[in-house]
């Protein structure tokens, strides 16, 4: 009923259809769209300025949250829409054109956008669209499976448009916690001091006149690609496990942990899905996105509360979870990204982080984001904001890619988005190298000893035998460190650095 | 008079000479000693140990605050005490040992060691040593020139050794804030809201019974290196004078700028010096190390308040200033580097960071720690604290060095301390580069145009020419990405890669 999702009167007659609302951007914008790793994106006007840009050709600045759904980066690119695009993406087409040169990608930490917006180090938001569940009568802006950086696109943008989803179910209202930082020189602490701190208001407050248009749709968020638990991710959790008992037993952390953060994706997924047989108990999520093992856990009851900044289920989670949405009301927060991944509140709350690496080195320098140090896969997301920050900063990858032909662990990484600096513990199927307290050297010797996969581990300990011979804090062969990725761009296949019998 | 500088009277007694109290230090212990940038570290304990080691060998893993003066870590590397070395040294002789790979050397974001500590996840401090002016009459610890992390050790260490220093002026107390975060899962906020918030008591508050000993000293802090600004850093200065004007005219900032950080040496200071000259005004620093510049703009008017760890001053600016840094004592604070480099203070109050770069490469990473790649110079220090968190982050470096044999300015950076995520404005005397919302290529363009010198840049532009044909968010030719450094380890010339007419 179009009374109970909008909520004021006054608003009614600002529903327009998405071509109309979609007229308010220009050539040449900067627009904030709402959508955080495939979660609440707005669907419908991106949609009907690509379908216009078909026949009246414009290009936009889009800034999100995070990767929408719907293969939207994918239709906005291939219609030319997008001459930049920032903070994150994970769209095969859209990854295409920014490795092509077509787009320019501005990878940015997930905390950081809004600032730059706010401070203007950044041209501003012209246009904000926002996907919500419902205005309320106040004219508060409730918004749906995401909050990203919807708020702030909203405060910021002179206007505003408002995609109604009605596929999007009203029991989210009340999920969110809305929380802006006041502005310097006069900032005065964020207030959040756990996860289940509420510390806002549950809808984005705008003054009403902002509203340039209101459109319906019932386009439902895009499953997660996420991927089931498998041997090697099963033997990661495993290995995280242990190493976690032996925090307990030393007395370091007790059987609560401390709060867990996961980057999105099918490993991180898994580790704290391999949670649910653990002695562990009473856990909470302080994250960025809650995927389908957040749930798994709170159902196995192992998990009491996360705070995160969206949800993201695959299609099977989401049949389950989102009509009983409102049985977890009191266990979720949803957090602008901003505050999900404040430095301020991950060093506070003592944040256990576990990241995806796509490679790691020796020395535990790790690669998040470049295939053989040049071509873009994502972005760096919110990684950054926890490694650096948190109390405990993990990173995870199988050992192996591409049946063999990529190690995942290799002699110096050919593109850094973690210094070892921010990197205590790397796990793969193989084992767990924990770096807490040691020097490069001593790193090294645990990563290859551990991590790296049976048949590259003679060749890489051999590297670092020669590397030693040098000398040095770090040692390396530098005319070498980066023959393994020149294998596998000239030849698909890293072996062919060190052997012809491929 | 010792009745001064100790005022709890049953407290005397404890006086020993410095060989008795460095008997307390044992073979395979972990010692935490005072000391930030060559200010207030303890200097007569650490040279009994020494002294001592030459008869009767040991090791050790020392633990400081930041580098050390009067030599003292190359006489206890020359002793062969240091088994086990971090956060951060500056030394010389040291960092031969740590090259040679006879000390391991764990070089730490400066805000973290103690968090680490505190946390069990390095083993514990068994003895602190703490330089102090004086112990209150209930037994408070006044720390000298520097807080560093001489609280927390002493509050974590079983037993506690002071060094009364009578050089130091007895007016330093009353300049120290102490603040130690609570523990969690119950850490409140830090109440630090501006550089002069007074959050904590002016003494570190342990139990007197943990006093096992008590050494007086005379020996005064070592002088800062720090060479006076030249033309380079000279102008340098004026291009960060000339873009701080711009953004004062696009509204961004006023002319009170924001909080200032600026990292140790000769290039950050001359920046801040050159300060003087402009319509900046009531300047606040919230930095780690107050150095010459810091009074130089005090007495020039221009800064109002400055907060740090520790200050350190050339020989000539020490004979003027600690004779009377009474008149100073209102506008001073010196915390904890727990809480100076603290990323909660440092996102809240939105540091303005100011950092020297080693080298950095056209797409904006940043080196600011391995020769080559591989060999220590001195540390990460407080940088990537400050960088990561702050509200804007400028790396500083001369074009050359080496008399033009070295660029500092590269194809890629041979060890990445700083990503591109955590840099907003790069400049050096050529001019400034202002990356802030650009994408690696057009990073990579504004930096060849503004900041390298005259004689490597047609070859740096060939070199990204031909990158660029080989697509991706962030082109590389890997084979050659490191011709430079080869041609600068092999021949001490990076020239030598694109010419033989050197």
């Amino acid at each position: 009923m179009l009374e109970d999702r909008i909520r004021r009167p006054d608003l009614r007659n600002r529903v327009v259809d998405a071509a109309t609302a979609a007229a308010h951007i220009k050539d040449g914008m900067t627009v904030g769209m709402s959508g955080f790793t495939r979660a609440g994106e707005a669907k419908a006007v991106p949609l009907a300025l690509a379908e216009r840009a078909l026949r009246d050709p414009l290009s936009i600045t889009l800034i999100t949250g995070a990767s929408l759904g719907n293969d939207l980066d994918q239709t906005l690119a291939k219609a030319h829409v997008l001459a930049r695009r920032m903070p994150f993406q994970s769209d095969p087409g859209l990854r295409k054109a920014i490795n092509a040169g077509e787009v320019m990608f501005i990878d940015q930490h997930l905390s950081e956008t809004v600032e730059l917006l706010r401070t203007r180090q950044i041209p501003p938001v012209d246009v904000a669209v926002v996907e919500a569940v419902a205005i309320t009568e106040s004219g508060g802006i409730v918004p749906t499976t995401s909050v990203g950086n919807s708020a702030s696109f909203a405060i910021l943008a002179e206007k505003v448009i408002i995609e109604i989803n009605t596929s999007q179910s009203a029991m989210l209202e009340g999920l969110h916690d809305i929380y802006i930082p006041s502005h310097r020189p006069s900032r005065m602490p964020i207030p959040v001091v756990s996860p289940e701190s509420r510390v806002g208001l549950p809808y984005i407050d705008i003054p009403a006149e902002k509203i340039a248009a209101i459109v319906l749709s019932d386009k439902q968020d895009s499953s997660s690609t996420v991927l089931p638990p498998d041997e090697e991710t099963r033997a990661i959790s495993e290995h995280l496990t242990e190493f976690f008992l032996g925090e307990i037993a030393r007395g370091r952390l007790t059987n609560q942990l401390l709060p867990l953060q996961a980057g999105i994706g099918t490993i991180a997924n898994a580790v704290l899905h391999g949670f649910i047989d653990t002695p562990f108990h009473d856990l909470k999520m302080y994250s960025e996105v809650l995927q389908d093992s957040t749930f798994d856990l709170m159902d196995a009851g192992k998990l009491v509360f996360a705070s995160g900044s969206s949800i993201t289920l695959s299609a099977e989670k989401s049949r389950d979870i989102f009509p009983r949405i409102g049985d977890y009301k009191s266990r979720l927060i949803l957090r602008p990204q901003e505050v999900s991944n404040h430095p301020e509140v991950v060093r506070r709350l003592g944040i256990i982080a576990i990241n995806t690496a796509l490679e790691f080195d020796i020395y535990g320098n790790i690669n998040s984001t470049h295939v053989n140090g040049t071509h873009m896969m994502n972005g760096i997301g919110g990684s950054g904001d926890f490694a650096r920050n948190g109390y405990m900063s993990i990173f995870v990858t199988k050992s192996l890619a591409k049946g063999g032909a990529i190690s995942s662990v290799v002699p110096m990484v050919a593109h850094v988005d973690h210094t070892e600096h921010d990197v205590d513990v790397v796990v793969t199927e193989c084992g767990l190298a924990d770096l807490r307290g040691l020097a490069p050297r001593e790193r090294a010797q645990k990563i290859i000893a551990n991590c790296v996969h049976p048949t590259y581990r003679d060749v890489l300990a051999d590297y670092h035998d020669r590397a030693l011979t040098r000398g040095g804090q770090t040692p390396h062969v530098l005319e070498e460190a980066f023959s393994w990725h020149v294998a596998a761009r000239d030849h698909g296949d890293m072996r062919r650095a060190f052997t012809t019998e491929i």
